[in-house]
């Protein structure tokens, strides 16, 4: 029986190669077999296996919301042979692995097979957004907290309660959604109970990489503007008086004349 | 007129000096003069700047809610006065900057000065928080999302609104609250409106640091393990059903004995 070594599961962070943790990187390079997710980007992985003297086995493993890709438990299966074979194995994911990634059926399938687990934190997609919008998840001037919400609804589960978390971002708590691109539409018409149309609305598109997009809105205006400007996934939505104190949003002001923005 | 460069707002992560970024240490290390929370270790600080030729001035202005301390706004004059004098000036953060940091107003007072801000991205307390506990912030399972919220109200502003972040908890939202100890008690109360007594509970002092410590209670018996317990700040508390999926959860299943746990 061959020496088993902790699973690492590890976040990549949002696209910047730079948003690694010192402590990724070193699990990254020490590590002989890693599966990696659709959401980090190539060039991450490439920037930190630079110079490594004996590469890494590299393992696909795709899942992207709706579309065809590896199942979640062939994923538990494979990181349990690899592990149980005396690999070190890492689990990259895009942003942070306690995030919407599902990493907790991951651990419990290890540990069950007797396998241990250490998690690398990493810097969550929704941080590098507001960062991209010039504002912050929170300011104690508008906004005491912050809700972080998928808008994927599971198959035979049901999806967040809008309500409930509308009423939350009306006192005061700005909102983070998650793959709610494509369901935008039901997102907001369940938010319109609790918040007004005119609340404050934006998108980012592929946060903090070479890519990134970003487009500002109202609530009421968002669907519309996610699909007449060409947004799609990987993207968070961000929804808050937070964006009112934002550098995009001072810019926009700058850029519109007032009588335009209230005419509009 | 000196030339002039951004000010970086870097968050040093929650504890582990391995925690930081690729980029906040390389900015960190370009710096001519850092002003520092006393959220951030010595230790984080003396191993980024480990081997640097020329070491920066290093300015701390400790914040701790509640003790006396620097005035925000005297931060941001230096902040201001440093940037114009041509000075590399890193304002290091505890955890993430856009995260219950004050960001938002640092950004405003530099901008207004004519001064440029880069923000660097940091790991939050509160995602180490569960990381020690064994879990994750969502789980597909039982947690749609999460919401980080601040225990720590403003002087003279309305504190959060305990009823509508309990209706969101109790919809399948995990609940994470910064700076809650010292007001357990009120935060508990509030939340206990909308959720059970026997709803999950946690407590995580100094995450991912080598003083770190977990408690585990329900919502009902939290207050009272606080203070039993001796915790102090900083630290996160952590309530919902993920804690239920968490490693630690599951080592306290295997040391309590089914029968005394129903009888307590």
């Amino acid at each position: 029986m061959p020496t088993l070594h902790p699973v690492h599961l590890v976040g990549a962070g949002p696209g910047d190669p730079e948003l690694l943790t010192l402590k990724a990187v070193r699990v990254i390079r020490e590590a002989t077999v890693i599966l990696v997710d659709d959401l980090v980007g190539e060039q991450v992985l490439a920037s930190v296996l630079d110079g490594v003297a004996t590469p890494p086995r590299i393992v696909q493993v795709g899942k992207r919301g709706g579309c065809a890709s590896t199942p979640q438990a062939f994923i538990e299966r494979l990181l349990v042979r690899e592990a149980l074979a005396g690999e070190k194995v890492v689990r990259l994911k895009g942003g942070d692995p306690l995030v919407f990634g599902r990493a907790g059926e991951e651990i419990a399938a290890l540990r069950e097979a007797g396998v241990d687990v250490q998690v690398v934190n990493g810097i969550t997609a929704g941080l590098a957004a507001v960062n991209a919008l010039g504002t912050g998840w929170t300011d104690r001037r508008c906004a005491q907290g912050v809700l972080l919400v998928t808008g994927h609804a599971q198959p035979g589960h049901p999806g967040p309660d809008w309500d409930a978390i509308g009423a939350a971002a009306a006192s005061g708590i700005t909102l983070v959604v998650y793959m709610g691109v494509a369901q935008a539409p039901r997102i907001v018409e369940g938010l319109l109970r609790q918040l007004p149309a005119d609340w404050p609305a934006a998108v980012v598109q592929g946060a903090s990489s070479a890519n990134e997009r970003c487009g500002l809105s109202t609530l009421g205006e968002l669907p519309a503007m996610l699909q007449d400007e060409g947004f799609g996934s990987p993207a968070v939505l961000v929804i808050g008086r937070v964006l009112e104190a934002g550098a995009l949003a001072q810019a926009e002001a700058l850029l519109t004349p007032p009588v335009a923005r209230a005419a509009g």
